[in-house]
């Protein structure tokens, strides 16, 4: 995989840009409910002061501005967009934190942590609520009402298939049966698909050539598949520091590529046993070395890396499929490179 | 209030066009998922089998088509957004019952109860992220993409008064100093927001003159805030085989209009009695008895009726006030009767 190993400097821009749009959505909320989603993003802390936290990458908001920026749109006009994106994203991290009972996202207690789960549900609809709120931010920056209606309708399906994934992703908890496709098909609706919309808004924003917009589409969703795997690789094997929340992924009996991969393809002694802990309620932190060891030598490792790499290269050739030149495509190929190289 | 108690025609009517149309967009879930919704809505058990059991009301959703109608404007047209405005108020069902805790709805177990907490918070998201689905419908009855835009933005910020208002119904759980307005602002948003956007839907679907859409938009908040404080009184006072979900108003501790009323205008020791109890984690069983009684003795049921009359008039005044002949508004103003005479 590429090389790089910081975000590429447009991405940080953007990230600065969305965060002031986001701001302005959030505030649109009264105070008390506000609160809880400015402490999620890490604006403020519990009571509600300012924290001059980093909150999370904005990887899909910016890459809906990278992506209309590779097809020569105005990205300013897909701002609102962006901010939607993050805004659904988010959403669906209160509600996953609440369902995998994860502790701390971001080395920071949980919302429903603080606020208790019924305020923490609530909250994540209110989030869910003003990505769409986002979304008609788009009028004011000259956008048609056909053409939003257009947007809200991709974010819409991209949001049915990450409730999906969410389904499967809690159903293939309790089973050992799952196949590698499976799991793909489970990762193209749980991440990839919200990949895929911001990738392709971003460039249906900037572009009216639908087979260029179906080009990013796909770019999107080969990217966010390699992500996902890349994601599932930290959570075993990353540096503890960098890998925040998914390093609950092998004590709640995430079937994450390796571990489908390792149930499937070990032998011997060292399945019985891996199949044995993952029928277990929960995986215990005694366990965790075990189950790692078995995979590592079952050659899960090597075998998710390839996979990665192969939706890494398909990615990068629906990007070439466009046409568009190497300058228009540096920057999100730069991104691309960096996403499926952090955290080691 | 009039004296209609049971549903008129073409409620009825509307009921089964709604249906169609919700039970055609929750098929484009893939089965798992789409098992978990037609369980709630009723359609299914929780095996997947039919079962033909009457699901809600479909109140809101018949409003919408009542109001269009009322305005002389195609009803076909804007069964999409009756529909979409169903499936809101149903994935605000699915999260409420989690949050609050109920083990029943439509005296059949809740969803969390069968499919566990996550899968329940997950198949809300499912739910309301089909609404808006449900809405870019709309095009297929011909209606212009910058008029669907809009009626996104309107259910939209229906959405988010919705989730204000339960974050609000939460946090009162947990309060004594809650005022009578501090109540109709809440049931404003939690109830009459959706309420509002039926009608004023409708309106709008079916009519250009947006003074006309504001009046209904009016009236359906007016009738929103009336039908919660009826529904609050049956929930005291109403026969159990009608009440459904509100029996557990008092052992949850919600602050209903006639509670507000009680802790703030009841006298000397029932006072104390009330807020001692009202001051527990919940209200058990043998104390629902007691609960009532102070509250009957404290002229809450009284004041709430009233409460509950004046918005009605309300309600029926901005109806007269467009001006529409009795014909037109006559099926609206049966079914507002109806509502408001409903359960005893």
């Amino acid at each position: 995989m590429g090389a790089k190993h910081s975000l590429p400097q447009s991405f940080a821009s953007y990230r600065r840009v969305v965060t002031v749009e986001l701001k302005k959505v959030v505030d649109g909320c009264p105070p008390a409910l506000g609160n809880i989603l400015r402490y999620h993003m890490g604006w403020r802390d519990e009571y509600g002061h300012q924290c001059p936290r980093e909150s999370g990458k904005f990887i899909r908001s910016s890459l809906c501005l990278l992506s209309c920026q590779a097809v020569g749109g105005n990205t300013s006009q897909a701002i609102p967009a962006a901010a939607a994106i993050e805004l659904v994203h988010n959403f669906s991290l209160i509600h996953d934190d609440i369902e995998d009972a994860s502790y701390e996202r971001h080395h920071r207690p949980t919302v429903w942590r603080i606020w208790g789960q019924s305020q923490a549900i609530n909250a994540g609809d209110a989030m869910f609520t003003l990505a769409y709120l986002a979304l008609f931010g788009l009028k004011q920056r000259g956008i048609a009402g056909e053409k939003i209606a257009q947007c809200a309708e991709v974010l819409n399906r991209a949001c049915l298939e990450l409730c999906e994934g969410q389904h499967l992703d809690i159903e293939y908890e309790n089973r050992l049966d799952m196949t590698i496709e499976d799991y793909i098909d489970m990762a193209a609706r749980k991440t990839a698909a919200l990949f895929a919309a911001s990738t392709s808004l971003g460039a249906y924003l900037g572009s009216e050539d639908s087979e260029l917009v179906d080009l990013f589409r796909l770019f999107g969703r080969a990217l966010g598949i390699a992500f996902q795997i890349h994601d599932d690789i930290l959570g075993i094997w990353g540096a503890p520091e960098t890998v925040g929340k998914s390093a609950d992924d092998i004590p709640q009996r995430k079937k994450t590529l390796p571990v489908a991969y390792g149930l499937q393809s070990s032998k011997g002694a060292a399945r019985e046993r891996l199949r044995k802990l993952y029928s277990k309620e929960s995986i215990e932190s005694k366990d965790i070395k075990k189950v790692t060891e078995i995979l590592g030598n079952s050659g899960a490792r090597n075998y998710a890396e390839n996979v990665a790499r192969q939706y890494y290269r398909e990615a990068l050739a629906h990007l070439d499929a466009t046409g568009l030149g190497l300058s228009s495509l540096a920057p999100l190929k730069e991104t691309t490179g960096f996403l499926l190289t952090r955290g080691f």
